[in-house]
Order: structure tokens, then C-alpha cells, then sequence
């Protein structure tokens, strides 16, 4: 089978697609052929070495987010039989409840080897059931991105129908949080520098934009739109750079989720202003099968189709990441295995 | 002012419209001109002398539940100013947090006079403001049946988008959590005896309705609907008539919220249901006034018009009690106070 | 290695101590030394054919609580290590988070073979480690009864020092919830039949006592030891028979945690008592690996140590089974394996 | 009636002892003669004038702690009676529920006059009764100090038995959630510049001491103490200079409630360890009435008594606060109202 590596983490032109034997699985294990994959930015990180938890494992196989069909089951197997359409976990030993250090230690395409391959060997414990109304390359944008938006939601404390959500940007995860903010009856915000994308966010069900390019101190229009009260919660992709207005866009006991660090790592944050507005911060970091299975089961009653920006055959996983580069899409970017 | 009175407790027929002064607002207080009304089963209830809170005030002002315009305020009040259009709250001096037993001493039209008068005076804590797009009927729906509805959505464990909601029958509580529960992106599954009414509740939001009079055993249809699984939350109005059935409808771990008690008090309990199915049952009373604020937010974010059935001039209150005895509405019944 | 099983379950006599080749771990595997394990009534009901889960495995070895050391690992494992003192956990596929169907088919002893064996091979994350203040004898008491009881009281709302649990009877769980209450800060009221038990229950934390044979209408002392006011939470192991004192003796929101059956499986449960003192009735059946382990820092933070009443060596299981029978017990009844 | 007033917020030297007019409880109001009050190092901001919530009141009434005996209560009061031993809460209004903005606008000492006269009208909802075993003395350090340690410590996620809590430093609020928390059965870690301040909290329960001018790397010892696992819940009282630590000693998915500003406001937070250690920071101002009787029900029946380094009379105001801002103190300073 073919399998894209990482021998160097030296960048995306260090990648290597290699030849291997096909593996078999194991007791309570199986074998998926996987059909898609999609790419997050932690990934491109893997790849260009700067994703630091630790030396990567030799030849690591990169990616973690992935799709296909059950191609044989080992002794034991009880959740999945042949033929299904199936998805990774993230973590593969997270099942459910609170995030333990020993799950970080399972997770695909960092930790252990992922999922950008023609036939990967899963623990029948760290795999769903795809919804019948995805193609394999929808389901296989769920398990990073889909997950964080759902996690991110409903991980701190739940979102309530009714309530208002501020999504910052519209990356993978921000047009996650917005489509499942919409279906469960919130309000929803955006944030973008593109009034193009703005336009598209509404499309999908965000009821205002905001353009920071044009407002810079966009907490200020978010708090206009809010009639004074600031938003219930924030999904927080920007980090260190966005933080400060995003803790005075939420509203008295507001809820931050911070996910991203693409605006940087270190954030001058203002204590008083966490103590006097009695903000939840929280930090997420993907979630639990469990997660995994609740949104999945969100996306099936709301028909929700996961936003694919473009596809890119497997030979050309480089074009996929210069593309991811770039900054230019809107939605997801997959590679396709056949 | 005109007012509606209990002196007797002894039937509709009972009912006396009086001639009183109108009152002034105290300290902390709010004169409200009320402008509609709404009845409730337990209004019915405390006409006819079975509603067992201990011996009524005399002369009860009836009704729960009534909306109209500031006309005056005491001094020291800051929540709201003449003019604001408001209703009431069940329990007056239930703002937020866990029930005690001294909110049960504050409830409208029960332990205190109600709001079935052209002006009552309120506490100014006891008032919620009004959604801009409802009317001031549409408002006076929402103390007792639409709050209701919400806790037993969202009091124990909180419904999520995504899971199932089975709704028994269609009186004014059950059409407000099918309202909600579709809002808030779950799937609902509504039971009646009339197909036509699960054709209305299906243009309401309902996903699926079950004819209870063609299938007694309705438990067997919401499983077959939910592939087996069961629903996550059922609005349990019927008490002991439909619990065991509800029982059988629910997943494993799925929340009961225990509301009504239609078709009867003492229902036969199979514990060891209970615990193999590890069933969440919740005794549920109306809500707080927090309640109040959040069901406000979720019908103002997305557009919902509580559902009237018919309204009654304040003259024709009997009229108004006849019909709701008659079981023939779809939604609420209102009276109009000009 | 010895090993008993159930090949007939007709009654105690019918258990057979046969040898068998000792099992080997497989991948992901972990082959455990068993030292020790405990009764649970559940295995008397399984040994007795009364468990109604589907037909037994053929020669079921029973019991699903044993505690003992790691003998041999198999590839893949990084949970435990050669040495360690550990325990199964009651369903072994329950990780964390919410119950769901499969896990049930995963239950030692019932659903698959239990732990009296010498020799027992568990999936690694079938186990937790024991707290090093315990002997085997007292871990091997954890993963049914403390399980059960740490979901009585964390399982629906939690527990919270300075409320006040009923715990019904001096029973294992009851025994469980009464010293992690206490160490938790909470008031403990036991009932039972004696006062030689209620005199054990109160060197154990219990704050108070009632003698249910001196007080048939226990509800009423309750009442009175908290002021009128009623407990926050009932470990509610008496079922049927019990549950509507229980109802009564909880406080306007209260808890009950329904777990047992000892007094009957059908209750005549008054539906408007449940609404009019919102109660929150859950049932409970053990819990999960992700509760095993917190009730683990709780017993260990608090040097808490298991009640046992009184160890058999392996081979007079018999015995032990008759003695559990005869209710004389105060505490859990062992089982040596050496 | 004698009462102290900040005229001009211009430090310690400005306060003045008024004598004022005794006033009278209005509808549903209630007059307290207060017999002791306690501090907190808001109340030396707001004498000296660096409290900023808008403009004070002229003459403001400081303190927001204190303690009496209902002395009369006006028509419709029905929570207390005179004789009654009675505490404010701190927000007037903020009964129970989820933190409002108008709330704040209800903040005794601050928003609207205090407690540091010798009759002091309340709203009959602004009361709680006080435990029988506390003094004015200890009752009145509760409102504020105590119930911020308890919204810390239950307002986010609860603390759980077992659990450990880092507590920084020796201040009332640290004092409080030490004790606290030691009542709930969980592992408390204190932190100080002293080792006999750290012998002193030792005596209320705590399990270690860190002496961070020793360790300025305290964090290290913290994780040591755990065994590299990190502390579940931290109570931090410190601000920007001690967060940075606090998150590093933090569990994965660790909860630190972020209180004082005693170490600065501006904080140089690495929002990539928020994410990658799951941390959940929460803002805690005070907290609801029902949160405060929650806290009176654990001191209740835990037998805690507040710890109180020295008393000041009423004339010694200035002594008392001078006596704070020495920071020689080990628990709470009082002021006598006799």
C-alpha cells in the first residue's frame, strides 16, 4: 500500500510517499480502508517540526483526520463490522469524560502514527460511525476540527439555545462552531478580514459579520449587536492577539474557549478585567469519542454538511499544504485516497 | 379597576368579576395595566377547589399568568420604567438558583393574588420585559406553560443539540417544548390521539407523531424511530398513566422530566426499570424567573410565537374555563383585558 | 490454575472449582494474579439463574470484584507494568463519561467471565491501580459496591459538604456512601433494624440513626433530625418498599439515588409527590473506570479503609455465599486467593 | 445612631463617625442593629479611593461585611423575625442564579451604602441567618471572604472529595477555602512568605506548606507534592505575579478561580499552556445569597469556626484598617458594634 511520511520534519517538501505491506489487525482491532483525509493546522506544524510534544516517531505517518471502510476485523471485534463507514478519533484512547494526560499519548499523526495511508490498523475502541449523509471526505473533516468546534461549545458550559456565539474567522473550526451554533438555535457572530467571507458565514447561518479590517476595536460592534450585553461565548482561534477584545466582546459570566495560537502565543491579559467581568476561560484541546458522537449525532438531525473548501489527489498532499498556506480557502481542505 | 375573584372555590360558575380600587405601587414596587392573560390546567384547578396548597386567600385573584404596560412605579425602582411592556413571574420571589420552600408561599393566582385584574401591583423583581415581537397575549402564555417547558428542558440535564425529545400529547406545555426542542436543533417525536393535531405539531417542528389510540403500545413506534436507541428527554405530562411507556422510550441514561399529571396520581413503578435503564426522572414546577430570561432569549433569537388557540373578552372568563375543560384546543387559551 | 464457574446457575451448590490452563495476554493485554475478590448480591442472584441478562456464558466464572498483582503484559501495554496491585473495573469497556448500551455487555461475571481465578487476563484499560493503604482484600471491594455508591453521590448532582445523605440500611453500598459522604463533609443518617448497626454506622461517620423496625414511619425522624427540611440525597437501596419514605424524607429539590431492589421491584410511586417536591430520582447501575479512579484519590486522600466483615479461603465459596444469605453481615464478605 | 462615612475617599485619615438619624424598615424592609462588621481589602480600596466603579456615593456608609439582630422588620416581612442573628449578603440582589450586571449595582459598601453603622435597613431578601455556633464577630467575616471562597471553590466546576487545592497565600479568602475545602475531604497545598503563617494553616487542615520565598519556583514543589499530577483546583488570590505558576501547577483539564489582585493586574499569560493543559480559569466576584447559605450549611455541619486575628472597636476604624495594611494578620480583622 501507499503511505505518505515524515523522515525529517524539514517542511512539506521533506514528505516521502513510500510503499508499504499492507498490515492485519489484531485482537479487537481493525482494519480501515481509508478513502480521505483532511489537513489542520497542527499538521502543517508537524510536518515543519514545530509541534513540540516530544521527538516524533521515526517515519511518522502525518495526518489525523481520516475516513474510509472497514476492510477486515480482528478476533473480538464488536463496534464495527466489514463494510462500514467509519472515522478516527483523535486521541484514540479518550472515550469519554474529563481529558487525562495518557490520552494526549495516543494521539494520530503526533503521537502515533496517522492516518494518511491506504490502510491504517485502528483499535476498534478509537472509531465512529460516519452519518450516512456524509461522503468520505466530509466524515473525514470531523474528528480535529469538528470535534474542537463541539468541544469548544459544549465542553466548558453548554451552549443554550437562544444564547449568542462569537466565532473569530473562518477557519475549519469557526465555520464548525458557527454551522452547530446555528443548528442548536443560537445567535451567531463572525469575525473576518474579508467581507467575501462574511458573506459566505451568512450563508451558512451567521446572522451578523464583523470586519476587523474595517473595525479594529471590533469588540465594540460586537457589544452594538448584543444590545450592550457582550456574547455568551467566544471561540477563540486568534490567541494571545485577540484575547484582550474578546474578553471585553463576552458578557458578565461570559465563556471563552481558546483553541488557536494564530495570532501568537503570549497574551498581555488584563486580570481584573477576568475578575471584574467573571469570565470562564477555558483551554481545549479536540475532545472525547463521546464528543465525537454527540456532534455526530447533531450534524445527522440538522442534515449539516461539513464546508469543503478543495480536494486534492494523494500524490498531491504538497499542493494541499502550500494551499493551506496560503490562508485563501474557506472551509476544509482534503486529500482524496483511492 | 374591574378584578376576577374566587370567594367559594366551587366551580367556574363561582367566579366573581368585581369593582376594587386600584392599588399604588410601594417601595420596590410596579403598578402594571394589565392587557391579556392566559389559563393554565392548575388554574382550573384552583376554581374548582382541588389545588391542595392549603386554604386559599379569600376572595383569590385567579391566574398565574398575565402581561401588560408599566403604568406606575414606586420609589427605588431601577429594573423597569412606565411604559415598558412586562409579565409577571409564577413565582414571585423565585429569581434564580435551586427551588426552597418559601417560593412555593409567592406563586400568582395560588398562595397570592393573581393577575386576572386590569391593574395589579408587583414587586419589581417579580417582572420579566416582554420580546419586542410578541404580543401582549403571546406574552402572557409564557409564566407558568412556557417556563415549564423550558426547565423541563433544560432544569436537569440539558438538552443538546442533536438529541430526541419525545413530547406527550399537545397541551400548551408540550407545544412549547416541541417548539423550543425544534429550535434548539433536536429531533421531537409528539404523541396524540388526533392526526390532526400531529399534523399541526408537525408544522410546528415536530420531526415524527405517534397516534396513541392506533398504537397503545406507542413506546414500540419512538423506538422504532430512533433506531432502537431511544429518546434523551421526554416532557412527561400524562404522571402515571403514560410513565411506564415513557420509561420504555427512553435510552439508556435518558431524562424524564415528570410535569403533569393527566392521567392520574398513583402510577405503578417498575424500580428495576429505573435502575437498568439508568432513567434521570425530575419532578418539575414552573421555573425561576432566570428561567424566565433565558426562555425569553431563545424565543427572541429565533422568532417562535407561542401558539393561541383561541382568546375570551374578560367578561366571558367562564366561557374561557368551559372551553379549555373541553379539551378541544391546540395551544394556548388567552384573555384579552382592555 | 483453579478457577470456579457456574456451569448450571441453580443455586450455590451447583458452583463447580475446576482447573484450567492459564491464560496468556494478548496485545493491549494484561495477565493479573488475583488475590482476592468480594460478594456483590448481584453474583448471588447470578449463581441463583435470578440475573436477567441474556443466557450465561457456558461455564461463566463469577464475581466481578477481584483485586491482585500484574503478572505478565502483553504487547502494547503502557497502563501497568509487572508488579503493580490492581483491580478490574466492573464493566470493562465503561471509560468515562455517560453510560451507553454496549458497556453493559462488558460486566465481569455476568455478561463475561468474572475474576475467581487465579490467574484473570484483562484488556489494560480494564484496570485501575489500588490505593497502597489497601490490602487486596480490601481493593478487591471497590469496583462494584464503592463504584456504585460514588455514582449514588457524584453521579447525578453532586454531592456537596455541608448537605445531608440518607443512607438506607448497613449494607456494602450503603456502608460505601456512608464513609464518602462523611469524608466528604456531609451529614450522614443511617437507617437499619439494629441498633448494634446503627451504633457500627455511627464509629463510621453516621451523624445519626434510625431504627426503621422502632420507626415504621422513618420519614418522620429524618424529617425531624433536619429540621423539616429533608436530606439533599438518598442512597436509596431498598427499592420498591422503600422509595416513598424516601420521597417524603428528601428536601423540596432533593436527590435519590436509586440502586437496589432488596424491597421489591414494583413501587406504587405517588407521581404528584414527585413534582410537588421536585424530585430527581436516578438510576444507578456501578459506574465508570474515570468514577473507579476518583473515588480511588477520594478513599486515598482520606485514608478511608473498606468495611469487611469477614474473608473465606477460595475453596468455601460456599460458604461465603450462605453467610452473605443470612444478611448477618456488616460490611463486605471476601474471598482469599492465593 | 453612630455610622463611619467616606466623605471623601482620600485614605484612612477621612473617614468620619457620623451621628445620623436611626432609620425605620419600609414594606418588606428590615432594621438590623448590627453588633460587628469585618474587613476586606476592597474596603480599603474604595477609602481610598481606587475602587472604581463609577463615582460613589456621597458619604458613603463603607464595609460590606457585617453581622446583627433583626430589631424590626416592616409589613410583609416574612424570612426573619425580630431577635433573628442575621448577615447581609454582599450584592443586595444577586439571590441566586448565574452573575447579572445589575447585580453589581447592588454591592453593599460600594454601590449603595454598607454596613458599618449601628442600625442598617436591609431588603428581607438581602439576609441570611447565621449559624448558632458563631459569634457576630465570626458571622460577619462571612459575606464577602467566605462566600468568595466558596464560589472558587463550587461556583465553576465543584470540587470534588479527594480532590487537591492549592491555596495561595494566608488571607481571609485563602483561609476560608483552606477550611473549606479541608471540610470537604480533599488534600489542601498553602502557600507563604512565612513558615509559621504556613504551621498556622497546617492547624486549619492544610496537608502541606510551600514557602514560595524558599522555593520561588513554588510550582515545582506543588507538582512534587502530587506526584507530578498537578493540583485539581487552585484558589488564586495573587493575580498576575502568581498565575503563570498557578498554571503550571495545574493538572491537565485543572480548574484555578482567579480572585486577587494582590500581585498586580497585568499578566503575561502563554495561551498555548491554557490550551495544551486544558486549564479552566475562572473570574469570581463574591457570589449569590444561595451560594452563601449553601457555605452556612457546611460551616454548620462541620462545626468551622472563621478565623479572626483581632478585634477593633467601633471608634478604631483607622487602627483596624491601619492593622490591614500591615499585612501582619493570619485570618480576618473585626470591627465591634456594640
Amino acid at each position: 500500500m501507499r503511505v505518505w511520511t515524515v523522515p525529517q520534519a524539514a517542511g512539506i517538501d521533506s514528505l516521502v510517499l513510500q510503499e508499504q505491506a499492507t498490515p492485519r489487525p489484531g485482537p479487537s482491532q481493525v482494519l480501515v480502508r481509508m478513502r480521505a483525509a483532511s489537513l489542520n493546522y497542527r499538521d502543517l506544524m508537524v510536518v515543519g517540526g514545530r509541534y513540540a510534544r516530544g521527538a516524533p516517531l521515526p517515519d511518522l505517518v502525518p495526518l489525523s483526520d481520516g475516513a474510509g471502510e472497514v476492510a477486515e476485523t480482528g478476533p473480538g471485534v464488536t463496534r464495527v463490522k466489514p463494510g462500514d463507514r467509519v472515522a478516527g478519533i483523535f486521541m484514540q484512547t479518550w472515550i469519554g469524560g474529563d481529558i487525562e494526560p495518557e490520552h494526549a499519548a495516543s494521539s494520530l499523526g503526533g503521537a502515533i502514527h496517522g492516518v494518511l495511508a491506504e490502510y491504517v490498523v485502528f483499535s476498534q475502541d478509537g472509531l465512529v460511525h460516519l452519518p450516512e449523509h456524509l461522503s468520505f471526505e466530509e466524515g473525514a473533516t470531523l474528528p480535529c476540527a469538528g470535534v474542537t468546534a463541539w468541544n469548544a461549545l459544549y465542553g466548558g458550559r453548554p451552549l443554550v439555545v437562544g444564547q449568542t456565539v462569537l466565532v473569530l474567522g473562518t477557519g475549519g473550526v469557526s465555520i464548525f462552531a458557527l454551522q452547530l451554533a446555528h443548528a442548536a438555535g443560537a445567535r451567531v457572530i463572525a469575525t473576518s478580514s474579508s467581507d467575501g467571507k462574511l458573506a459566505q458565514a451568512k450563508t451558512l447561518g451567521a446572522t451578523d459579520g464583523v470586519n476587523y479590517r474595517d473595525h479594529p476595536e471590533w469588540h465594540v460592534q460586537v457589544l452594538t449587536l448584543t444590545g450592550g450585553r457582550g456574547v455568551d461565548h467566544v471561540v477563540e482561534i486568534g490567541g494571545a492577539g485577540t484575547l484582550p477584545q474578546s474578553m471585553r466582546a463576552a458578557r458578565n459570566g461570559g465563556h471563552i474557549s481558546l483553541i488557536g495560537v494564530l495570532a501568537g502565543f503570549q497574551a498581555e491579559l488584563n486580570t481584573a478585567a477576568i475578575m471584574g467581568n467573571q469570565i470562564r476561560l477555558i483551554g481545549i484541546t479536540v475532545g472525547s469519542r463521546e464528543q465525537q458522537q454527540e456532534m455526530i449525532r447533531a450534524i445527522d438531525a440538522n442534515g449539516l454538511k461539513p464546508v469543503i473548501d478543495r480536494s486534492f489527489p494523494l500524490e498531491n498532499l504538497a499542493d494541499a499544504f502550500r494551499y493551506q498556506e496560503s490562508g485563501a480557502h474557506f472551509g476544509k481542505i482534503c486529500v482524496e485516497i483511492d
